[in-house]
């Protein structure tokens, strides 16, 4: 997330109760959790095994709950619960805002676009030209629907991440790390019903031009789509990942998080995605690999009684 | 779809500025896509790969891009953008009607049927008597429900087809085909909480009488499910695809589009059906084949290291 | 079931046209289905196949279809159809009730808790305090939630059991087991967007402090879930199992019904859990087996060409 300006880290400092290592004169334009962390931005870390990729990221302010050594290019912001303190800058700059209707009075939507019965249109929502809302869809707070766009009955857009603070010392192990992130969707983007597209946790979400998916799909917390892909129905893609323009996903296709679909490939029915995959071949299976030799590899299988019997005559 | 009366061939090859070839005296029936088409249909075909597959299908009438050799008991409509023309001839028959209430003054809700709040009831939707439908539950147009069905919370009757128009040369690949075709559900048939239920392209997709579906299952367009059968939790299945009498599939299962499971099959938890299934017997893994033969060959897959050790000291 | 106060099996006997064979003057207590039932409780039998374990259950009171040997602490109550006596027993305790409202006036709502636009709130429902419950849930009748929960838009808690009372001698092979049992969600929980946790048949679904669920997923009727538990999205789990506490199961795992994971087991995305899995390891594939052992397998599968190329060489 970008702060609306640039904040003083000072006054950061006074919010989160932290003592500044470094230079205390500079601002910051944002916060960001690692994996989205730009220049200017605060990044928060609560475990030495992390403190040496905070230090080395984009980061220009790292919350920390103990010094260690940084270049000068950077300051520390050290507090007890890092954690906390970034749950506190995002609250303070996205508090929670409650509907008090179903189609707030602070969205925008175009010409041309219809909301159907039932629909909720959350705080701050933008909606382009032409679009078709079906009866029962949730778009929550801060997400853009561009121009063009149709979304089926019952799904939901900016549902928060699945993303957690764990410590196993504590009786709740998990915290949600309350995202402060959007969904972009782009111009004649067709999604199904009853899909579930997650908010960034401090980024973006985005649904790429002319994309189509099929009904039943989950889309993590900050993962990039292309333009022209086509998901069918009961894919799920994790967290972070990106997947390249053209993609085809069939159906029930899981993709694990942070990871790359190269652009034009293609990943057979039920398959497991749990690495990057090059573009322009086809893919399937758990793990998925390339259908060639995946199909060779069934067929071989086969032959094991085969091979046994051989073995035995021999 | 069928229209309401038949349709002069001549009053449609001005509606999408087509010039006839052959009788232009005769009259349209309805229009259906390919897999669907009856006689005296119109079908369109905008690729060379396809027109004999047009010109042999049932269609009396083929909306074409180019002239062709055709027979005589068929006319060609030539027409520059096929695929325009049938989007132009479907909107003209079921335009886009918005809706303005939850539940529609055009549906119609028989004897004894609840709708609970938050459902939303399409235009020209029939219901009929002693049905209970849970909150949160979209049934959209002339989508059709028989005696005696409960729909639980959050499921959609009758999203549109996952069925596009792809042209690569273009900058949005995909076009959707318009769906008017329908969902019809006989009587006695139990859906699941979250489902999704595809509304055919042209035709109707229809659950059998009896039927009993969990949560979180799809059915894609034109669907043909028989009378009995039983769907665990999260099943999907793919577009035109023929499930008969007294199936079950259990979990997770996903289910290829265009093939047929036969009657009494059961198919075991998380299975991909690739190819179309004889009835009665019991089938697992992917691509799913019968489960005895599958459970051995995972006995096989745990002997491999047996056979290598034998062969090395054979 | 429990119900408010115990019943006389004399009333009961008149309410179902049942003759009672030993001791008439007793007290029921409840109603379960057989894997709940406890001491005081009715339970029904309806095939000679199941009479020996409804006889050794604890339930003190069991409803038949025809006199068998019993021992003197229970009594049977004879009757045609011991289903449809269930059902009477069933509806008359918990009758259908028609929601009037989105929120219902029986529903009692805690302190500091918010209920977006376009959710229901059933009859009898309790939430805690501090509860966040997004647009477009539906909390169905009798379901509990505690303290400090957040459930993301779409969701359904309380949907009924997909349980069947299953006879192929009739026209419609499968009548639905009303359930009167109740979700129990306790504090701390989340849940993601468009998830589905059934009801119990007859006891309560319960999930545990501190869980933390994504989107799309499915929870079986009297599944018990401990507490700090993870399910990333589009995890199923069916009737009647149990998760033990601190157990995670990544992205599409389908879990069988009526088995048992243990405390902290990990499950890799996609895999399907057949049988009971011991706590504290990390399992993999279908049927899932312990990673380490599975991810050799996959080593073997691909050196099948290696053992053929020696064999024929050997």
């Amino acid at each position: 997330m970008k702060f609306p300006s640039p904040v003083s880290i000072q006054w950061i400092s006074e919010l989160i109760g932290a003592s500044i290592q470094g230079n205390s004169n500079a601002f910051a334009t944002g916060i960001n959790e690692i994996h989205k962390v730009e220049e200017g931005d605060l990044v928060f870390v609560d475990h030495p095994k992390y403190y040496k990729a905070c230090i080395d990221s984009s980061a220009s302010f790292i919350i920390i709950d103990q010094p260690t050594s940084f270049p000068e290019n950077k300051s520390l912001l050290v507090v007890k619960e890092p954690f906390e303190a970034y749950l506190k800058i995002v609250r303070h700059f996205r508090p929670f805002e409650k509907a008090t209707t179903s189609i707030s009075h602070t969205a925008s939507i175009g010409e041309g676009s219809y909301i159907a019965p039932n629909s909720f249109i959350g705080n701050h929502v933008s909606i382009g030209n032409n679009c078709i809302i079906q009866p029962g869809v949730s778009i929550m707070d801060y997400c853009v629907i561009g121009n063009n766009v149709t979304i089926q009955s019952g799904t939901v857009i900016g549902s928060d991440a699945f993303y957690y603070n764990t410590k196993k010392n504590r009786d709740i192990w998990y915290k949600k790390m309350d995202s402060c992130g959007r969904v972009v969707i782009e111009d004649f983007v067709e999604i199904g019903a009853n899909c579930t597209i997650d908010r960034g946790v401090t980024h973006d979400t985005i649904i790429g031009e002319g994309t189509k998916m099929d009904n039943l799909v989950q889309i993590g917390h900050d993962v990039v789509v292309g333009k022209n892909c086509l998901f069918a129905s009961q894919v799920g893609i994790a967290g972070a990942t990106v997947v390249e323009d053209g993609v085809v996903l069939w159906g029930q296709v899981g993709v694990n998080k942070t990871i790359t679909i190269g652009k034009g490939a293609v990943v057979m029915g039920q398959s497991g995605v749990t690495n990057s995959l090059e573009g322009g071949k086809v893919y399937m299976g758990y793990p998925a690999e390339e259908a060639i030799k995946k199909r060779r590899e069934f067929v071989w299988i086969k032959r094991i009684p085969e091979i046994w019997e051989k073995l035995n005559k021999g």
